[in-house]
């Protein structure tokens, strides 16, 4: 009990009770500190750095516990949960897909995760994933071309022209040199904006008006389309020799965007097949169709592309590792650029064995305060 | 482009760009505001709102999507995500168990939560659990006993008294007027703490030295021990006719705190058997020996209690649809209390298909900002 000036005592609607220490805070990136990050690394360098970690965790692909993403289902769309661990690391994604979202003004796809320390179990990071999944979506396409493509590749199309866009174009920028984007959506309103926003990147950015004439001339095809279903964004006669396809929209059960020949005609890269063939466009071939997991090629262990005149094509569904990588590269560039909050998540009594005692301190110190 | 005063203009490290819409915030509730929830309503009435929600929700049983938790090991301990959803509203809870914890000045367990709307995949609650969780179990405990105990039943054993121990006696006051607490702990000082804590809660607390002098007497004998082992703290002969079983700590693989032999004499209750089989005291048993679901219990399917003398036993493991009433039920109190943050955690950009143009836009006000 300690006596108090009247006047000078804090108010029991602010007083909070004892400050908590540090092991009660949880470092948090808000979507605004995300663009300042982002913003302060550059986002083509900040691309990079993904790509970097996304490979180094690929190339040690046999160290974690992979599982499919654990979904629950809505007619309007999906909330699913993506975990992994590497024994000693624990993280997970929240990420939900509902394609009408748009029309009342919030995202289609949203997310954020969770980075954790498995030997205690407490949260390292608690971060939005809206902007960085589409900056990791892009890191980990763009890292696949890297092994995929024909190291000659400058001129990519890109079908569908939504949020994803325009960190798809960027990542080829940064990591292959693509400067060529020819844009094609069926809302043409989309490809002028992803025009605009590209507009002094260093891309020139040419707007069609047919998937037919966009892919004229593309080394390289992303397909990011967001309608729920089974579609044909190319068909078998608009894929040439060399080309290499990133399928980045056909990403959920019921949701594909290629003809199924041709995958027939192509090299199939994948992720992690298990859920892939649930997925991608794989889901419309048999289960035994041959395909080569990524980590493969990154370690040398499998073939990227084998000719000039070969197909290649990533079957991109996101996975857990990814995530991971994504969430290994915020935690560690946090120190550098200060752009976090520090959020009160865990319970942290004095005693550990006393979270009760805690109740009754912070109800003490409130009645005292207000006396 | 406006003309700006010199020195007028917010630094360029404070300036956060456009400011976000409503749909970028979600509520969120810290520890110290779960804290001031909890005192705002009072720890008993909190309980009491606590078991009415879970009670509710376990009477809808079937309209859950129920899944065993997704569990990421390591030597430590184990951390956890508990997801569940009604087709209508999503809820998970991440929730760690590492029991060499208190070592370092950390929780054993500690949590956090979310819950969302399904249909567009916004969350609407993202909470702290780790005081909610200790609420929620010591709310499911006493909820399950009052369909399982004796009537008249006055006195509790608690063999076991560390950071949920205070919450299963002010629960059992609150739901089944148990006014009588007799305390046993391997660490004498843990139940000197508990009686601390009690004093003046209108409960008798009696520290007892051994376990068989705590349950003597006992109509209601509740195990919650931390240790990640099978142990035995209750042997066949300690426990009489007429005793309802609370067991809590027994939650984990390799984790029980009974003799197989009292589980073989009681009629035992279980919250969802695909995770007890596992998780619980049920891990000693055949899995055809009989088990009854509490939603049962409630809906009046499955019969409680049959007789003054058999005994009774919840083999509690914590489950999912407890984790989402108590997220539900912390929804729905905030707009009374006014106890919770906005966090911004989802981007929101003004057109939701144009992601990367609000990063544009967040560097151009920060440009023009440091102008």
């Amino acid at each position: 009990m300690t006596i108090k000036q009247k006047g000078l005592a804090p108010s029991a609607t602010t007083f909070s009770g004892p400050a908590p220490s540090d092991l009660a805070y949880v470092p948090f990136v808000s979507v605004d500190n995300m663009m300042k990050n982002v913003l302060a690394v550059g986002v083509e360098d900040f691309i990079e750095g993904l790509a970097a970690y996304i490979e180094e965790d690929f190339r040690r692909w046999e160290s974690f516990d992979k599982k499919p993403r654990i979904p629950a289902h809505a007619p309007q769309g999906v909330i699913e949960l993506m975990p992994t661990s590497d024994g000693k690391t624990f993280g997970f994604k929240y990420v939900n897909g509902h394609p009408g979202n748009t029309k009342s003004g919030r995202q289609t796809v949203t997310g954020f995760g969770v980075l954790s320390d498995l030997s205690n179990g407490y949260p390292l990071l608690f971060t939005e994933m809206t902007i960085l999944t589409a900056l990791r979506t892009a890191a980990n396409s763009a890292l696949a071309a890297k092994y995929l493509a024909r190291r000659n590749a400058r001129t990519m199309a890109i079908i569908g022209n939504g949020a994803q866009s325009d960190f798809q174009a960027l990542a080829f920028k940064a990591l292959l040199g693509i400067t060529e984007i020819r844009a094609y959506d069926i809302d043409f309103q989309a490809s002028l904006r992803l025009s605009r926003n590209l507009a002094g990147s260093g891309i020139d950015v040419t707007v069609c008006k047919t998937a037919e004439d966009a892919i004229e001339g593309a080394d390289i095809i992303t397909t990011v389309t967001a309608d729920k279903r089974y579609a044909t964004i190319l068909t078998d006669n608009m894929v040439g020799p060399g080309v290499h396809i990133n399928a980045v929209g056909g990403d959920c059960p019921g949701k594909t965007e290629l003809h199924k020949d041709i995958l027939l005609r192509s090299d199939i890269y994948v992720e992690f097949p298990d859920q892939t063939w649930i997925e991608g466009e794989c889901q419309q071939l048999p289960r035994d169709h041959p395909v080569t997991e990524l980590w493969q090629v990154y370690t040398g262990a499998a073939q990227g592309r084998t000719s000039d005149d070969s197909i290649t094509l990533f079957d991109s569904v996101g996975f857990a590792v990814e995530d991971f990588a994504a969430l290994r590269y915020v935690h560690d560039l946090l120190p550098k650029t200060g752009h976090f909050e520090k959020l009160d998540l865990l319970a942290d009594p004095d005693d550990p064995r006393d979270l009760f005692g805690m109740v009754l301190r912070s109800q003490a110190a409130s009645t005292d305060a207000a006396a």
